[in-house]
């Protein structure tokens, strides 16, 4: 399919100063879209100017939540701009649709789609350390009808916004409150989709969490409710004096890609890694016998992620004496320098625009 | 605050045979829409013209999740329209707000709202037998921002779909598959909240349902995979030789208008109902014993709806011989006669606009 072009009439002012750019807060001058309805398949692929969308007040995605997303950044190097194993992002974008009856996208196509788009946009990825461009690809539904049933038609964007370092002052440990009142996804639900209902449900629980003084949550499963899951934004990892272990992905966890990413550089450097279920008690136990050496998260967003403190069931367990360690600053700088392509990373996780 | 109004300058022309109406198909001239900012809260009340709204790519609900519905319909009776307990609507939109971090709507304001809208559209009531008009009020989140958090600004609306008959050729039972692979919600999650998400977890079930010629899921619970919750868009009841039971509301069940309904009218008869949890083996086992005497679903889309078979684990269970029992007929006489206003109701169930 070609991808048509709509050339904007007025540029943006770019923002001068990348650590004010925060996160998801600007978009840039272009965005990509494509429809679907059943008769063309995914149809007109175009880049036009960012701006408002015009959409049904039936359109089903408004009402039942028949929506995904993904969420992947382009990073500047030496006037370079590289993609960061962006092949993933669209595969598991595709697990999301079939979760959420939302048809296939070709996924090639869309990495096409998505260099063009980043081509065009180069100049908005930001240069200053550790600031990037953040792509948010995602899906609506938008058949205008109020019965529950899969959407026959659907609009797929891609919106890019600057985005400035994710730690103003430098990487820092995060404090997190382990939740057991709320459960954000179960088994046989959409929990392993990037849907928007997951992270409705997650809204709550993240304020209550915040108002005590923490940054995110860490939810435990809700069956046993005893397992450990993800946090907020991330997946977690925890380093023992045996081996760093890892909650294995067991049908209500996103399977991150950057998760993913770290324990393949975990494997290749000889280190042990196991997922696993892995109870909340298990992880207080070792704290207490002193073999819970450091704790950290990760995604997208805050690449590896050290925690200071964890608060469960009324007590407080400080991590590392609420420093950064060093498995979780080695991998951050090992990831960060392969996603800003400052050193080589395994075969086809840089991908250059 | 006063309602503002924006004539229409041309009238959709109405559908004239009733029957062929469906469900969430049409929309009437006019719609109602308010405006939350964190300055402002909710402002700017108005009935416009019904037409596509404009949303930023970047609004939340698109993303995340964050949107809230209701369902309810006006029915008309010798040229008088009313409403069915709207205040329950009203008051359960302010629970699912609160799961959902969106700000309370004033719930009298709401009525009034809700009657004047209509009162403008009150041609727009279908008066063919069991034809009504069905009204969604529903709440997006709109910041325009992609960190995951509460919206700091959303929309209201309230649309009008004058809808057909649930069954065009009279009452039928329907053909329930008993879901025991993909779960809807769980304790801790949304499930009480009529939010999208919950909508959205459901389609794949019910696309497989369909595909095995049932005609909806009945949920099971999600922790212990055995106790009964509801139906695709009902909650459900089960007729026994010993009374009434219906499952309980556990804090993943949507709390039905119908369902209270209908249980208030059971007892106002003196009848036996109890909510409790109900295991599906209890179903099973009352069927094999022959004390399974009928099963039906409630609901605003169908009123109340015979299950005529369930399917589970295998298993086909016919219920009364796959007709309509006399409970089950009973209670859809004697609320559809109170919805449309051909009987006196309970005080403050009918709402004359």
């Amino acid at each position: 399919m070609d991808i048509r072009f709509e050339k904007s009439l007025k540029l943006k002012e770019k923002i001068k100063d990348e650590n004010k750019l925060g996160f998801g807060t600007y978009f840039t001058d272009y965005m990509f879209l494509m429809d679907y309805d059943e008769k063309n398949g995914w149809n007109d692929p175009r880049i036009v100017p960012y701006g408002n969308i015009e959409i049904q007040p039936s359109a089903m995605g408004l009402h039942y939540g028949q929506t995904i997303f993904e969420g992947l950044k382009a990073y500047k190097n030496d006037g370079k701009v590289y993609l960061f194993r962006a092949d993933e992002n669209f595969k598991r974008m595709n697990e999301s649709n079939d979760r959420l009856c939302i048809p296939p996208v070709d996924e090639e196509f869309m990495m096409e789609a998505l260099k063009k788009l980043i081509d065009i946009e180069r100049d908005w990825v930001p240069d200053s350390k550790e600031a990037s461009l953040y792509i948010r690809p995602f899906i609506i539904a938008t058949e205008p009808k109020l019965g529950v049933h899969p959407s026959d038609s659907y609009l797929l964007m891609i919106i890019l916004s600057p985005s400035g370092p994710y730690y103003k002052d430098g990487l820092a440990p995060m404090k997190i409150y382990v939740e057991d009142k709320y459960v954000r996804a179960v088994k046989g639900g959409i929990g392993t989709a990037k849907a928007g209902g997951n992270y409705a449900a997650s809204l709550k629980s993240q304020i209550e969490a915040e108002e005590n003084g923490y940054f995110q949550v860490l939810w435990i499963d809700g069956v046993d409710r005893k397992y450990v899951e993800e946090v907020g934004s991330m997946n977690i990892f925890f380093v023992t004096d045996d081996g760093i272990i890892t909650p294995e992905l067991n049908g209500s966890i996103l399977s991150g890609i950057t998760r993913k990413s770290i324990i393949e550089l975990l494997k290749a450097e000889g280190q042990k890694v196991v997922e696993k279920k892995i109870a909340i008690d298990e992880i207080m136990d070792l704290h207490k016998k002193g073999k819970l050496l450091e704790v950290f998260g990760t995604g997208t967003a805050a690449v590896v992620s050290p925690v200071g403190e964890l608060f469960y069931n009324g007590e407080k367990v400080v991590i590392n004496n609420g420093e950064i360690g060093k498995v979780s600053q080695h991998l951050y700088d090992e990831l960060t320098d392969i996603q800003w392509a400052r050193k080589k990373g395994p075969e086809g996780w840089q991908i250059e625009v």
